[in-house]
Protein backbone atom coordinates (compact mmCIF):
# COMPACT_ATOMS: atom_id res chain seq x y z
CA UNK A 1 0.00 0.00 0.00
CA UNK A 2 1.25 3.39 -0.71
CA UNK A 3 -0.51 5.71 1.04
CA UNK A 4 -1.45 5.19 4.98
CA UNK A 5 -3.10 6.93 7.14
CA UNK A 6 -2.15 7.05 11.02
CA UNK A 7 -6.16 7.24 11.44
CA UNK A 8 -6.13 3.64 10.30
CA UNK A 9 -3.43 2.05 12.49
CA UNK A 10 -4.48 1.15 16.14
CA UNK A 11 -3.02 2.58 18.45
CA UNK A 12 -1.01 -0.15 20.95
CA UNK A 13 -0.97 -0.07 24.68
CA UNK A 14 2.80 -0.03 25.48
CA UNK A 15 2.74 0.55 28.86
CA UNK A 16 1.03 2.43 31.19
CA UNK A 17 0.17 5.91 29.53
CA UNK A 18 2.37 5.32 26.30
CA UNK A 19 0.81 4.13 22.78
CA UNK A 20 2.37 3.08 19.99
CA UNK A 21 1.48 2.93 15.77
CA UNK A 22 3.97 1.12 13.43
CA UNK A 23 4.89 1.66 9.76
CA UNK A 24 6.85 -1.22 8.45
CA UNK A 25 8.72 -0.36 5.22
CA UNK A 26 11.48 -2.96 3.86
CA UNK A 27 14.74 -1.04 5.61
CA UNK A 28 13.15 0.86 8.33
CA UNK A 29 10.13 1.07 11.12
CA UNK A 30 8.35 4.33 11.73
CA UNK A 31 6.88 4.07 14.88
CA UNK A 32 4.45 7.34 16.21
CA UNK A 33 4.49 7.44 19.95
CA UNK A 34 2.02 9.43 22.23
CA UNK A 35 3.16 9.72 25.81
CA UNK A 36 0.51 11.00 28.97
CA UNK A 37 2.26 13.42 31.79
CA UNK A 38 3.51 10.93 33.55
CA UNK A 39 4.61 7.96 31.32
CA UNK A 40 7.82 6.43 31.88
CA UNK A 41 9.47 4.30 29.05
CA UNK A 42 12.14 1.77 30.99
CA UNK A 43 16.14 1.56 29.44
CA UNK A 44 16.45 -0.94 27.19
CA UNK A 45 18.41 -1.38 23.80
CA UNK A 46 17.82 -2.60 20.90
CA UNK A 47 20.40 -2.97 17.74
CA UNK A 48 18.57 -0.26 15.67
CA UNK A 49 19.56 3.14 15.13
CA UNK A 50 16.86 5.29 16.48
CA UNK A 51 16.08 8.88 15.78
CA UNK A 52 13.46 10.39 17.97
CA UNK A 53 11.56 13.29 16.86
CA UNK A 54 9.91 15.62 19.03
CA UNK A 55 6.17 17.18 17.94
CA UNK A 56 4.94 17.96 21.55
CA UNK A 57 5.50 18.64 24.93
CA UNK A 58 8.61 17.98 26.54
CA UNK A 59 10.88 14.36 27.24
CA UNK A 60 13.74 13.44 28.87
CA UNK A 61 15.93 11.09 27.44
CA UNK A 62 18.48 8.92 29.02
CA UNK A 63 21.00 7.78 26.62
CA UNK A 64 23.86 5.89 27.12
CA UNK A 65 23.76 7.52 31.20
CA UNK A 66 23.57 11.28 29.73
CA UNK A 67 20.34 12.75 30.21
CA UNK A 68 18.71 15.36 26.83
CA UNK A 69 15.71 16.62 27.59
CA UNK A 70 13.94 17.29 24.05
CA UNK A 71 10.76 19.44 22.98
CA UNK A 72 8.83 20.63 19.17
CA UNK A 73 11.32 20.94 17.30
CA UNK A 74 14.14 18.98 18.25
CA UNK A 75 15.42 15.62 17.24
CA UNK A 76 17.42 12.89 19.60
CA UNK A 77 19.87 10.41 16.96
CA UNK A 78 20.55 6.93 19.11
CA UNK A 79 23.23 4.84 18.02
CA UNK A 80 22.27 0.95 17.41
CA UNK A 81 22.78 -1.29 20.98
CA UNK A 82 22.46 2.07 22.85
CA UNK A 83 20.43 2.37 26.45
CA UNK A 84 18.22 4.51 26.33
CA UNK A 85 14.63 5.26 28.30
CA UNK A 86 12.67 7.85 29.04
CA UNK A 87 10.16 10.22 30.57
CA UNK A 88 7.85 12.76 30.19
CA UNK A 89 8.50 16.28 32.00
CA UNK A 90 5.49 18.59 32.94
CA UNK A 91 1.90 18.57 31.96
CA UNK A 92 2.22 18.18 27.96
CA UNK A 93 1.14 15.28 26.29
CA UNK A 94 4.51 14.32 24.24
CA UNK A 95 4.24 13.36 20.88
CA UNK A 96 7.09 11.74 19.05
CA UNK A 97 8.05 9.82 15.71
CA UNK A 98 11.08 7.48 15.82
CA UNK A 99 12.39 6.13 12.92
CA UNK A 100 14.31 2.70 13.28
CA UNK A 101 16.97 1.81 11.13
CA UNK A 102 17.49 -1.57 9.95
CA UNK A 103 13.77 -2.43 9.97
CA UNK A 104 12.65 -3.42 13.61
CA UNK A 105 11.61 -7.32 13.02
CA UNK A 106 9.78 -8.38 16.53
CA UNK A 107 8.48 -5.30 18.03
CA UNK A 108 8.71 -6.02 21.78
CA UNK A 109 6.18 -4.76 24.06
CA UNK A 110 8.62 -2.54 26.17
CA UNK B 1 25.50 14.59 19.03
CA UNK B 2 22.67 13.40 20.70
CA UNK B 3 20.49 16.06 20.42
CA UNK B 4 19.59 18.03 17.13
CA UNK B 5 17.62 21.45 17.00
CA UNK B 6 15.63 21.61 13.19
CA UNK B 7 16.49 25.87 13.98
CA UNK B 8 20.38 24.78 14.30
CA UNK B 9 20.35 23.29 10.32
CA UNK B 10 20.01 25.89 7.53
CA UNK B 11 17.52 24.99 5.27
CA UNK B 12 19.04 24.05 1.98
CA UNK B 13 17.24 25.64 -1.72
CA UNK B 14 16.96 22.72 -3.81
CA UNK B 15 15.15 24.05 -6.68
CA UNK B 16 12.34 26.95 -7.19
CA UNK B 17 9.93 26.73 -3.46
CA UNK B 18 11.67 23.90 -1.75
CA UNK B 19 14.09 23.42 0.65
CA UNK B 20 15.60 20.60 2.45
CA UNK B 21 17.55 20.05 5.95
CA UNK B 22 19.11 16.89 6.58
CA UNK B 23 19.73 14.44 9.32
CA UNK B 24 21.94 12.03 8.93
CA UNK B 25 22.05 8.92 11.22
CA UNK B 26 24.98 5.62 10.67
CA UNK B 27 21.98 3.74 8.77
CA UNK B 28 19.36 6.36 7.43
CA UNK B 29 19.13 9.92 6.39
CA UNK B 30 16.16 12.03 7.72
CA UNK B 31 15.18 15.32 5.43
CA UNK B 32 12.37 17.74 6.33
CA UNK B 33 11.10 19.64 3.15
CA UNK B 34 9.07 22.54 3.27
CA UNK B 35 7.28 23.17 -0.09
CA UNK B 36 5.81 26.69 -1.14
CA UNK B 37 2.88 26.57 -3.24
CA UNK B 38 3.16 25.91 -6.91
CA UNK B 39 6.58 23.98 -6.06
CA UNK B 40 7.47 20.78 -8.64
CA UNK B 41 9.76 18.42 -7.46
CA UNK B 42 10.61 16.54 -10.62
CA UNK B 43 10.76 12.63 -10.77
CA UNK B 44 13.55 10.73 -9.49
CA UNK B 45 14.66 7.62 -8.20
CA UNK B 46 17.32 6.65 -5.71
CA UNK B 47 18.23 3.27 -4.39
CA UNK B 48 17.03 3.82 -0.79
CA UNK B 49 13.57 3.29 0.79
CA UNK B 50 11.54 6.53 0.96
CA UNK B 51 8.88 7.05 4.00
CA UNK B 52 6.99 10.22 3.56
CA UNK B 53 5.08 11.97 6.91
CA UNK B 54 3.03 15.19 5.76
CA UNK B 55 2.56 17.73 8.68
CA UNK B 56 0.74 20.36 6.29
CA UNK B 57 -0.85 21.44 3.33
CA UNK B 58 -1.66 19.38 0.21
CA UNK B 59 0.90 17.22 -2.25
CA UNK B 60 0.50 14.60 -5.07
CA UNK B 61 3.21 12.15 -5.42
CA UNK B 62 3.82 10.18 -8.94
CA UNK B 63 5.22 6.79 -7.32
CA UNK B 64 5.67 4.10 -10.51
CA UNK B 65 3.05 6.03 -12.35
CA UNK B 66 0.71 6.09 -9.76
CA UNK B 67 -0.65 9.27 -8.27
CA UNK B 68 -1.39 9.48 -4.71
CA UNK B 69 -2.65 12.91 -2.94
CA UNK B 70 -1.60 13.13 0.46
CA UNK B 71 -2.38 15.61 3.26
CA UNK B 72 -1.05 15.91 6.94
CA UNK B 73 -1.21 13.12 8.90
CA UNK B 74 -1.17 10.64 6.15
CA UNK B 75 2.27 8.50 4.95
CA UNK B 76 3.64 7.93 1.92
CA UNK B 77 6.00 4.42 1.57
CA UNK B 78 8.12 4.45 -1.66
CA UNK B 79 10.07 0.89 -2.42
CA UNK B 80 14.22 1.68 -3.78
CA UNK B 81 14.93 2.18 -6.83
CA UNK B 82 11.11 3.28 -7.74
CA UNK B 83 10.58 6.42 -9.64
CA UNK B 84 8.16 9.28 -7.83
CA UNK B 85 8.38 12.70 -8.07
CA UNK B 86 5.75 15.37 -6.64
CA UNK B 87 3.60 18.65 -6.21
CA UNK B 88 2.16 20.80 -4.29
CA UNK B 89 -1.57 21.16 -4.62
CA UNK B 90 -3.59 24.35 -3.28
CA UNK B 91 -2.61 27.27 -1.70
CA UNK B 92 -0.93 25.56 1.53
CA UNK B 93 3.18 25.28 2.54
CA UNK B 94 3.59 21.60 2.77
CA UNK B 95 5.90 20.55 5.21
CA UNK B 96 7.06 16.61 5.12
CA UNK B 97 10.05 14.55 6.80
CA UNK B 98 11.09 12.08 4.93
CA UNK B 99 12.83 9.01 5.80
CA UNK B 100 15.58 7.46 3.71
CA UNK B 101 16.89 4.05 4.69
CA UNK B 102 20.01 3.06 4.21
CA UNK B 103 21.11 6.00 4.81
CA UNK B 104 21.72 8.67 1.84
CA UNK B 105 25.48 9.33 0.42
CA UNK B 106 26.03 12.31 -1.46
CA UNK B 107 22.71 13.32 -1.55
CA UNK B 108 22.36 15.61 -5.06
CA UNK B 109 20.84 18.65 -5.09
CA UNK B 110 17.57 17.29 -7.52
Amino acid sequence: MLKIDWSSIEPVDVMTGVTRQTIDGANQTLVRYVYQPGAVFPVHHHPQEQITVVFSGVISFSIDNETVTLTAGEVAVIPGNCPHGACVIGDDVVETLNLLSPKRENHPSA
